[in-house]
């Protein structure tokens, strides 16, 4: 399973010293920018840049145990589901193999200029499916 | 229904323009803090200060529709289920009637200085109650 | 002068319980938008929707006093100097009377598409003019 | 000179698909964070978790060049000035030698408990002298 691993900034807290649930949400995004360097072989940025975006439709996410001030948070990404314009995804979170949260994305593929839903190309579905969880 | 309604500010844009997810989800704990000074009767900063905090445990939201900037969101905020020490929270958002997310969240009440769940003090205990939707 | 007043949220907090400074740093452009809704007499997402942007090119800031959570914080903004296609800006943020953050900024103008600097349009010349402080 | 890079992310875009400049100026904590892992020996989290807090009491900071998406802004820290509860220090961002943005702030040093300012530490002042840069 591909994994990064996030660096809890001072600007990730919140006024209680643990990391804001809404930048933890922003670690998704930062864990799917990684999966697409890491695993899909092209940076997102890149990707965007062509024109393809993953807007979410819906995010369940749990949160386990408190995420502190300089932990790496480690992010496993996984995927659930390739459809013809879809994704979804999970995260599982831990910190020294403590779980910190875990959480499931669907994501749709958009035509940047449009901003409406096109198939997935080959190319990325073939990485989608290489990053499929064996159940 | 308490609601409230908040502006789509040029920071919570993302680079397709419109509002990123996280920044949505931060919109949630803003409708929270505008639930206690609206509904509950004491405002949450209040709350925050005396020693209770609301940490979430889940959340799962929808993303109906993009959300634009300068819109004027409507998030309503009603309460599933109060626990001894937990209460469940339901959001519905829409810009004018086009419903763009709706959400539903797990927080529990805890003594921010030991970190610990407590019990839901009673007069908060019965505004939450008071929010409770008749289903 | 233009005010407006911006409450703070716990988004806006850092783990010493005060505002953020980048936080504040953002309060300038939340002040800059509510400038164009409340003196320029268009909003500033009308604006940039058609095709005008102004990028900051200097800011500096001083941070006079902590800024704590709930507090509502009163920005002033007035126009220092109106260039061919810049202004320059102030910023004057208080708390109940108690100073907390004073900022100058120049910002140019932008077309949004091609990101080059154009000149001031003579209606937004104008209403930069009629807000420039009187020294 | 110490030099940290930092990776732009998607949450760090605007809706003009450039860094949001709020969002550079957290740029600059981040930097000041890994000044502290890289340069002074220990991590801004232990010293912070030991009681020590450096807030901004002053910022400048120039933007020379939009920062965009996916590029790797390389900031160097240096020290201008150590006084007896304070620090004087200077940033200069680049992406692949072209100059991004640079920066100067000063910034206090507290005891958290008491948010009042205390001496230096001498073990701190020495890594702070250490980075001053010769002019």
């Amino acid at each position: 399973m591909f994994q990064t691993t996030i660096l809890v900034r001072f600007g990730d807290l919140d006024a209680a010293g643990i990391a804001y649930y809404p930048r933890l949400v922003n670690f998704l995004h930062v864990a799917f920018e990684d999966f697409f360097a890491g695993h899909v072989g092209r940076t997102y940025p890149q990707v965007f840049k062509e024109g393809l975006g993953f807007p979410s439709v819906k995010i369940e996410i749990e949160f386990l145990s408190p995420v502190h001030y300089g932990e790496h948070v480690t992010v496993g990404v996984s995927v659930l589901k390739v459809g013809r314009s879809s994704v979804h995804l999970q995260y599982a979170a831990s910190v020294d193999g403590r779980d910190v949260f875990k959480a499931r994305q669907v994501a749709v593929v958009v035509d940047m200029k449009t901003f409406k839903s096109v198939p997935l190309p080959d190319w990325l579905r073939e990485r989608f499916e290489a990053a499929r969880e064996s159940v």
